[in-house]
């Protein structure tokens, strides 16, 4: 069982995907896959709804657009130069801490959205990565306790404007926030079945080309070590995500860098969580 | 008239403040201030259910603890480096661009709750800043119609822990982001009732002792700027926060610095805005 939202953007409704590809709408029993969802055990009433055989549940037609699987996430908490490869493109060693840095959460995006390239943009980058989102509040969580504060696993983009993130001083706050540059889907997988986060190969294709092509094994610091160091920092709320960095292979590590532009058909995929497809249009 | 919400922490009703003093309950009539209110044009209709003298709003007991005047909102953006006496005892000239970074949401706190001295934390800081509440959505606006785009003004302090911010790596994200490092209140006043944004006086105390004695007409970058140049990089969206940035004389500018510890008394106020008071406590 996997968890979806159709519907137009800003209104979807809560749905599942079952085992045998039947989509079916929850909204009649969840309001939606929110924080006060996860926060009031939201995941295992769901669960139980349907071993039931989803009682009430109606199907929902496959012409619905999907929305980004879960609500609006309170923050997008985005790891950096997590993959050797990836830290070496961007000129980098890995890195002894783990950047941390916020992705606006109204880039908040489906997964089959359009990317908008920004008014002024030169160089639009993607950098597929595994996402975690978040079950349970996490404040000061040991890496042994970690993994009981995730709801389950997606697939996220994040859309990067090098030039706005490396260009325009300070932080990389300008670059990694546009509307539309953050992504997720199609679904969100419940951890429970998610036998190994780091054991998933994921990859990025634009065209049809593929670009990124890594494994989350090599992931220097892992989910557990990030969940509980992020937790030292701030307290990671119910619903919320974090983006776990991305492998080598983005359009800024190429000689010479090949940035998107608009038409280009950029794939984000990840063994077992499925696939996103986004065009690029000109904002 | 300003905005007030009050009663336990997550759970506040909204309110307002009338000329004479009163405190009156609007929760009969208003959900809460939050991205819907300002968006539907809860403004207006407060405005207008004050003017008809606030039928069926009963009076607040003046012991109820005051939250932060909005809902959390969807993002708060802060500005570095703004005023040139900060940027200098920073260690640098005034920027070019505006640095921008993202301050967690769920530092979101009320303008008396206590401020939180996080584990291992020895350098904490304060900053008191101007902030402006966003009332509808802004992307791509020019200066002139920025000021359009606000629904009021309060009083914000961007708690900072320096070693977390400068000394672990990567972004400054891990030291802005602690839980209750961005009080904001004691109320919100109408952008109507602000006759000039940059023309306030702002202030810090610790243990009585002023520390910070600015004036918003020192921002390198005004308001209408800010507002037009973030919304070059994302959607503002409407109860969004901006922290303009804080004048000198913060903790880490002193010789030697003077971080806060426990049981500190920290005043943070603006001309008009009114005055927030937190007592820092160990985590």
């Amino acid at each position: 069982m996997k968890l979806i939202r159709f519907g137009e953007a800003g209104r979807e409704e809560p749905g599942v995907v079952l085992e045998d590809g039947r989509m079916i709408d929850a909204s009649r029993q969840f309001h939606d896959y929110d924080e006060g969802f996860f926060a009031m055990g939201g995941m295992e009433s769901l669960v139980a709804w349907v071993e039931d055989g989803c009682p009430d549940g109606d199907e929902i037609p496959p012409i619905a657009r999907l929305g980004p699987p879960v609500d609006r996430p309170s923050k997008i908490v985005c790891i950096g130069q997590n993959y050797l490869d990836h830290a070496k493109e961007s000129g980098n060693e890995l890195p002894a801490e783990p950047p941390i840095f916020l992705k606006a959460n109204s880039a908040w995006s489906g997964p089959f959205d359009e990317v908008i390239r920004p008014r002024g943009s030169t160089k639009l980058d993607y950098e597929v990565e595994l996402a975690v989102v978040i079950g349970k509040t996490a404040y000061l969580v040991s890496e042994e306790d970690a993994l009981d504060h995730v709801a389950g696993y997606s697939v996220f983009c994040d859309y990067s404007e090098r030039a706005f993130q490396k260009e325009m001083g300070g932080q990389w706050t300008k670059g990694k926030s546009h509307d539309s540059f953050g992504p997720m889907g199609p679904w969100l997988t419940p951890a429970k079945d998610v036998s190994d986060p780091q054991g998933l190969r994921l990859w990025s294709k634009v065209n049809g080309e593929l670009r990124q092509n890594g494994w989350t094994g090599d992931m220097h610091r892992k989910v557990p070590y990030l969940i509980s160091y992020i937790s030292r920092f701030m307290s990671l709320l119910p619903g919320d995500v974090i983006a776990t960095g991305t492998p080598g292979g983005v359009g800024m590590g190429m000689d010479p860098p090949r940035y998107l532009t608009p038409g280009d058909q950029v794939i984000i995929g990840i063994e077992g969580l499925g696939e996103m497809k986004q065009r690029v249009v000109q904002g």
